[in-house]
């Protein structure tokens, strides 16, 4: 009775508008010919304000881990001091690229599903008997749908220490503020596929004038990712030193269209609806949610329900119910199940996945509870409209 | 906050899935060439389950009037007695079709929003001092959304008179049962714009083999819609007499792969599903449907507000919700609006256009209706998987 609807609510890869699809589906063009240069600089200059950032923004064929070992590599050298926040599966990532390139990394362990605090970071940096060459911290934890606070964490990092401060934003930005001068981010890291609404294969990197000097004093080995190629080129030929994923690109330029056409400003109070929205309607169900309402992902939702049942919910919800949900990795696998609500989704996206999560819960617990929490995000929504 | 998502809710035009617009994205192939043969007959004979039709089925490039114009030049030549069925707009376009033709037209009227009795039909048929030559019947009448008892019907034409019995099923057909021998259908026809996922432009007509031998003697003046042409192209070489709508064929294949995928009776299910859900969803928000249970069409549902705002909510389901509904046609302008839920649709999406109907209601009468629809729908759903 669904059709072949099949209904994504990963956090990444997320659904494509049609007119995305449909502008990826422009002629090839080669790279090196006269259209491709006003490509590149339309859209690294509109992802901008997207990114908080001063500069174009860089943009690599490859996934989002391949932009956070460029921001890694192009900043390290082997036997330099790093701090590492880690707080999920992804700033556990941050950590392995750094140690695979030889860094001393120090990492500082939060509790899954909390935020790291200012204060936690400015003991850390403290106890270290190092000079930090960098401080890598995570925007969004998809891992554990926290936000932890960029600014502040930012804001020590620059007061402590000479380093820089290096952010991987691949599961958040395109769907929450950004400012890269205001919050003393160096190098801030994006991927195609979440809240931007293309498919994956674009690695995004923003930098500031000051990482760039780094960069150039950077001797870590690095061919395809190094960043000094990359500017050379954009800044020379408005191109890119390899072949460049060129349809996504086109497809990036009509996201740029559809984020001008919305207002940027209005895409981030999206989010923000859509995220309270879900959060909102879980809470009526009476299902209990991995994060607090304040550290909590306007882009995706963890949910760690009773029991252990986070793998039971989502397989319902995929098999008869035809919805995507992520699970938990590593230490929250099969404690919690997770909700994307980035990119090209809108409130009756996110009444869809709360009216299948209330069929599926009266399924398994033989409980009336149609209704609840549609009528509590509707409620929400109906505030903001 | 709805990016760039519409909800077309129309009973036609309807949604088109992504793989049936892929299919109709092939390669553009001439009609006379050694491909289009093979397209055509599979095709033609893939609907004929849907048709209930034991003959391929006609597809003239062409919209559902001049499907039903087909029909009815190619069986009445001027000064001939025919009965047509009026309970809507659309019995009324037949039977203004018929007249342009030249036929001698007995109007059988119908109160809107009602079926027509089989014992209407024989009484009206009695008191008719005429040879009639054929029975004009509408399956669904889009503009009131009610089903009229085709076999039944076809029963008493059958048993009273010679003549032929034509029905128009354009807003239906791909979502209901048919039965043309059982059922004494002559000739059924249809649009692609309704239950049967594809864009405008395709108008399919399954005759009969008693039919076919009327349309032989019929000497009305005909020529693009004249069925013998269609028929000796079909029969001979497997073409069409004029240029086909390729792209909408290819289309139509899709289209029958996806309805193979589900399963026929299944589809009719679906549509039996989305129909209790809309009505009993309408019906707990305590608004008045236009047709009783019964009587009610699984493809489209009309509902008629009190203090005629029907056209005042369906504004703000359009501008504040971005969903479209239909108004109300002739007669019934401005009394009510109609809800499609033909074709590629599902039970989430019937959920959707509840769910925008309370916050309209919501908002219009200031009343807590959150919900309610919306539970109600997902009670009637929750018996069905």
């Amino acid at each position: 009775m669904f059709l072949d609807k099949e209904y994504l609510f990963t956090p990444g890869p997320t659904p494509i508008p049609d007119r995305v699809k449909i502008a990826m589906n422009q002629p090839m063009i080669g790279h090196r010919g006269a259209a491709f240069p006003v490509l590149l600089e339309d859209v690294a200059t509109r992802l901008q304000p997207v990114f908080g950032a001063d500069n174009p923004v860089l943009i690599i064929s490859g996934s989002g881990t391949g932009a956070l070992e460029t921001a890694a590599v192009n900043v390290i050298d082997p036997g330099d001091d790093v701090v590492v926040i880690v707080g999920g599966a992804f700033g556990d990532r941050f950590a392995k690229i750094c140690e695979a390139h030889g860094a001393n990394v120090h990492k500082l362990e939060v509790e899954w599903g909390t935020a790291c605090q200012p204060e936690q970071l400015e003991d850390f940096i403290k106890s270290l008997d190092a000079n930090v060459k960098a401080v890598f911290a995570t925007y969004c934890e998809t891992s554990t749908s926290i936000i932890h606070p960029i600014k502040q964490l930012g804001e020590v990092t620059k007061r402590l220490t000479d380093g820089l401060f290096i952010v991987d934003g691949v599961s958040c930005i395109g769907g929450v503020p950004a400012d890269m001068a205001g919050w003393n981010i160096d190098i801030l890291v994006s991927g195609s596929q979440k809240a931007l609404m293309l498919p994956p294969g674009l690695a995004f990197v923003a930098v500031s004038d000051h990482a760039k000097e780094a960069i150039q004093k950077t001797k870590n080995t690095r061919f395809y990712f190094d960043l000094n190629r990359y500017f050379d080129n954009y800044d020379q030929k408005k191109s890119t030193p390899f072949t460049p994923a060129i349809s996504l690109i086109y497809g990036a330029q009509e996201v740029c269209n559809m984020i001008d056409e919305e207002g940027w400003e209005n895409v981030i109070k999206r989010h923000e609806l859509l995220k309270t929205m879900t959060r909102e309607g879980v809470k009526a169900l009476g299902i209990p949610l991995l994060t607090n309402d304040k550290e909590a992902s306007p882009t995706v939702t963890a949910v760690m329900p009773k029991d252990d049942q986070a793998n039971a919910i989502r397989k319902i919800m995929k098999d008869k119910y035809h919805i995507s949900l992520a699970g938990g990795q590593q230490k929250l696998s099969g404690k919690i199940f997770r909700i994307g609500h980035m990119g090209y989704c809108n409130p009756y996206d996110v009444l869809t996945v709360l009216a299948a999560l209330e069929m599926t819960i009266k399924e398994m617990e033989n409980k009336d509870v149609l209704g609840l929490a549609t009528k509590r995000a509707q409620e929400v929504w109906a505030e903001h409209v």
